[in-house]
């Protein structure tokens, strides 16, 4: 059985992140690239399904997971709980299914030392004037909020280095054709290949 | 100015090798990916044009090259000597052109080993039965010769796991997007386009 690769994702917001990799899930059947699904000791909200949006579970439950160690990375946010769980992954892997992350520097730092086999994806914005644009939003909020919001996605991107590829999100469809490209590209590693081809193989090197 | 890709491609005989990259060239412009050109001493024929179809050169500059170190690889063949010169490739590399390179597992050893930058691509025939038809071309030659040809086959196949990249030549087609797809993803890795998208950057994570 083949096995699937781990895609880290990171961006500054703004960038699109979330979008191209909805737009890639539309497109790409279940079986064949599926996104990871936290752990959160948050209250469920209307609409979210257990297994689907989040893994819900209870505090005692949580530390007992980070006790175990069985967190690729885990974080508190406004007093709640999150955590991506190396078994809940690894069992996706193993069927031969690509799983995206969509994480921020710190966590894809923490994720890329538990599994060296993950490529790491960082998503640029065209420019900073279109950056701006898309952090001002609605022009809801005062000038304040907004310099903070770029000061995050500067310090976000100081990070890009430590990415194995780079894409920058100016034609919106070309960004989401170069996520696909090095999917397919990746998946004609030797690696991959030689599981997918082990019997071909086998037959051609047979005297 | 981005630096280009050495793309080293092997196969054995009846694989297609020649028949996709020539394919791959047709469609890609020259300013974006061109084939190396090796250096010969043997006779030129007609229609072929230096440093088009070869560098022809006497023996006495080959083994100069040869003493100065110039050659990523050469061989003796038929009393002929060929080679692939590094400032020749490099000097296309610079320009930010990727350059593919056609040799058997050997000479991509002796190259991998110089240049540790470069990307190796192998191309497996899609069976068995099919390589025999593959060699057996024309019907116009004996059993021995076949089977002396399918033992090389075997021989070189033995090798497919020293590359990075592995390609089933089932369906041309498919064979030639797997490679395009190969070079678009490696032009999105971080080394390309931190290069690409030099001024961008500085301008993103400017204050």
């Amino acid at each position: 059985m083949a096995q699937g690769t781990l895609y880290i994702v990171s961006a500054p917001s703004g960038a699109g992140k979330s979008s191209l990799i909805q737009a890639l899930l539309k497109t790409q059947p279940l079986y064949d690239t599926q996104v990871s699904i936290s752990h959160t000791t948050r209250a469920v909200r209307p609409g979210e399904k257990h297994g689907e949006h989040y893994f819900f579970v209870s505090e005692a439950e949580f530390c007992d997971m980070i006790e175990k160690d069985d967190f690729l990375e885990h974080a508190q946010v406004f007093g709640n709980y999150y955590g991506t769980s190396r078994a809940a992954i690894e069992q996706v892997l193993k069927t031969g299914v690509d799983v995206f992350l969509d994480i921020d520097w710190q966590g894809a730092k923490q994720i890329r030392e538990k599994m060296s086999d993950a490529r790491s994806i960082f998503i640029l914005p065209p420019s900073k004037e279109e950056l701006g644009r898309r952090l001002r939003g609605r022009n809801q909020d005062s000038e304040e909020v907004i310099a903070k919001r770029m000061a995050q996605a500067v310090a976000e991107m100081t990070h890009f280095a430590e990415y194995d590829y780079l894409i920058v999100n100016d034609d919106f469809d070309l960004a989401l054709l170069d996520l696909k490209t090095i999917i397919r590209a990746e998946r004609l590693r030797l690696g991959r290949q030689k599981l997918k081809y082990d019997g071909l193989i086998t037959k051609l090197l047979a005297d």
